[in-house]
């Protein structure tokens, strides 16, 4: 009943106001270069991937950028990745099981840091590049990823944020993490729901006005229209926006300015 | 009177039994390379100063001696150092106080995830190589490298472990730090309680029986016979120990054994 | 006389049109990054400052300017610094003598590889950032990277593209190799002759019309009027014009105009 | 006929006289640390594959390397990796093709400073590790290589060294490149003739004389026994020597003084 209906209620429990978190990857500096519009896309945004070194990343860009995520309210996540920064990881690495849990606990913690002299607190884990789309398909590489959560956490851990279907989200799940599927407003959709590989034609989405609307359909109405025009369910907690294309910050403004008025409520994922 | 002193009384209360730290350099491998018997000299030592990645250390190695160390009740210091792996951190750097601040923030924070993961803490600071010696004398990088732990370690802070009469052990003692002083047995001394700089003919004390017999001299009787035969005061917590040369492990634990016989304490700084 | 001067009479015989050399850092991006506007800097200048992969530039983008550059006609320079990526080579380094001088050298021999591909040569070396402005105040990494280029290029060497009165440039020329002096048309002058220090007021020039003014006063006069309001003269026989900031390739192209509308004639040093 | 070979006639004619070369891994240390026994190994081999940085190898120990190698007259080659520190090369990598080439080209140029100023010349190229690995079964990454020491080394090309049967030597082939096979004597070979992986029981062999014997029986019988026991034939020009084991200079050592004994010429491939 509506009149049970009060501002205390979780959002999880209000079933009929549909509720997304936006997250974008930031902080992917390095030195004396930047990609992108941190301070823009953190007035979007309700969940940072923060980049924690391995593939971008300083220690003064993670603090400036814990600093700016925790002014706004904004979550802070750990977006690891494979040592790389010559190839933005993304290259993929047979980085053994063990080596590789260990470097994603060092990013972890190295974050921690930050977001905790912020006020804040490293709230998720996301990889990056390769590392993500290799852990969709690598059960190995899945599993050595949320051993570094649990490294870096202790058994408490952290939520791991992925692609439906995917190893990582599995793994997460059987270790009692908190496994949160993530959608693309930006990419193509097969009609079996896993993404239209980039290499194909039409595999992203250009137009932003597609963008904003199949942002909304997500998170409105849990569907979307696969690349063969069929309609496939979408059950993610998060909409991904990228930030290192050139306008990002103003489509990124736009989702979130259209989900508003769609009656979504944009809110970091529980 | 002597019927209050029972073995479980603190050592601080002890006035008569000198107590005396002992602290190694600790993997300072990277992937391939190995360079310091970690588990002898973990069987010596009682605080074990980390490297973290930036002069040495990968995130496996920082883990294994995590785990050595916690398993042998060794006490965890982060030995942070420039950026600088193929200068091993000996190669000084005239990096901004604010960028240095971060780098030393960031080292300790991935540490404290394997310190933490093996049960144990990150329990104090020391700078390595070229930056331990600069901040001898840089008043500025020495507040960078407390202004860094003050971001890690957040208003309680952490020793700071360093050179009797450096700027680093002022600053830390400024900020509210523990600033604990260290000795070197294998080091020549002036009679001002400087060290003699390594450059200098008998700069580095070579015969292993003298370095046993100038710790003991150290943690005793709190005195050393310097460079030009007189005796000067030594006012050490904490005596360094060197890990990397051949024979390093057995001298150590030659001294270890002697402070023992001498009547010395041998414990982790307070 | 001047009956004997003809269009095919080298420039250097041509006692009445003054000559200049435009110069520029290129390449300076890494991976994922990029910093400044290669192509367009490309069409202005007539030698191009390459990062060799020290402190940016990775070897793709090495290839890809060479290409460019060979394409156009641009002399090819190594842009050799300080090994670290963190700091963009902005970060003064006591480096060993001997170990610089290797750094160096392994930086040319890496560039050589595809100025040759691209058809051309490395035909100057020209320090960055800290490197720069060490040597010209440390007769020891002067002379190490001296020692640097003739480990290179071997006895015959090459040119050394530096700052007027520099160690860098003396040491060049007691080595046999020529020293090419440049000058700042965006930077104030004492009226010594050297640089205003970048942290003082004034440092900078900022005005796009008083550069291009300057750059064709120096030029072609062969004077600057110095920070307190004399002249001084400027013996340089290449200009350096900064390519990472915004709007750098139009003034650079102003500047190029100008000088042509000056009747100064722009190539590349002999 | 027997009649027309004389000492002047090149080793190939020498039909009686078998004939191998022996290459090890060398240089592989960095900054700080070392790996291999350069000294000894350089008495024993003839051809040194020299790290360029990539996996190991720093400027100072590639020029060291190099004037060792030139000064006993053994042939220095390019040891080239992926970029891979921390994983000291032994991670396989999805570098994209044209990165990879590039990648290979700087090392190769990097490395002809060194051999140049030692008074000789980078006459062949190996990968090292995971790309050595990788480029057996793998076509793009094996044609990439081959391009990279085309870009280096121009249209003469460079003699590859590698497994026979790999991709890369079958690139390098139609490339126009000379394809120089090797064998392992500590290694178990198939029936097929490849080598058992690393993973199974018995794919290294660990006695020392057994290493001896069937480096003699590869280079004076062209032939080995296989794990099951038969015979296989060996066409390999060169034997790779391991120089990162304990006692592997000693064991080097021995298997050239065994194959003197045996009648085989140890000296560089042609």
């Amino acid at each position: 009943m509506a009149s049970m209906i009060t501002p205390d209620t979780p959002a999880a429990a209000q079933a009929d106001i549909p509720v997304i978190d936006l997250n974008a990857d930031l902080g992917e500096g390095f030195g004396r270069w930047t990609l992108t519009d941190d301070e823009a896309l953190l007035s979007v945004v309700t969940s940072a991937n923060v980049a924690c070194g391995f593939h971008a990343g300083d220690p003064s860009i993670m603090r400036r950028v814990c600093e700016l995520a925790a002014a706004r309210g904004v979550r802070i996540g750990a977006q690891v990745s494979y040592r790389d920064l010559a190839g933005f990881g993304r290259r993929s690495m047979d980085v053994p099981a063990g080596e590789l849990a260990d470097e994603v606990a060092y990013q972890i913690g190295a974050l921690e840091v930050f977001a905790r002299a912020a006020g804040s607190r490293v709230s998720y884990v996301k990889p990056h590049g390769a590392l993500y789309n290799r852990t969709v398909h690598d059960a190995g590489q899945a599993a050595a990823v949320v051993a570094g959560v649990l490294l870096a956490a202790g058994p408490a851990g952290l939520p791991v944020l992925g692609l439906p279907g995917s190893h990582l989200l599995a793994a997460a799940g059987r270790a009692g993490l908190a496994a949160v599927p993530e959608a693309f407003a930006d990419r193509a959709y097969t009609p079996a729901g896993t993404l239209v590989p980039r290499g194909e034609p039409g595999a992203v989405v250009h137009d932003p006005d597609a963008v904003v609307a199949r942002a909304v359909d997500m998170a409105a109405g849990h569907a979307v229209t696969a690349a063969d025009g069929t309609r496939i369910p979408v059950a993610a907690r998060s909409l991904c926006l990228h930030g290192d294309t050139p306008g990002a910050a103003d489509l990124a403004a736009r989702v979130r300015g259209a989900l508003g008025g769609a009656g979504v409520r944009v809110e970091a994922f529980a």
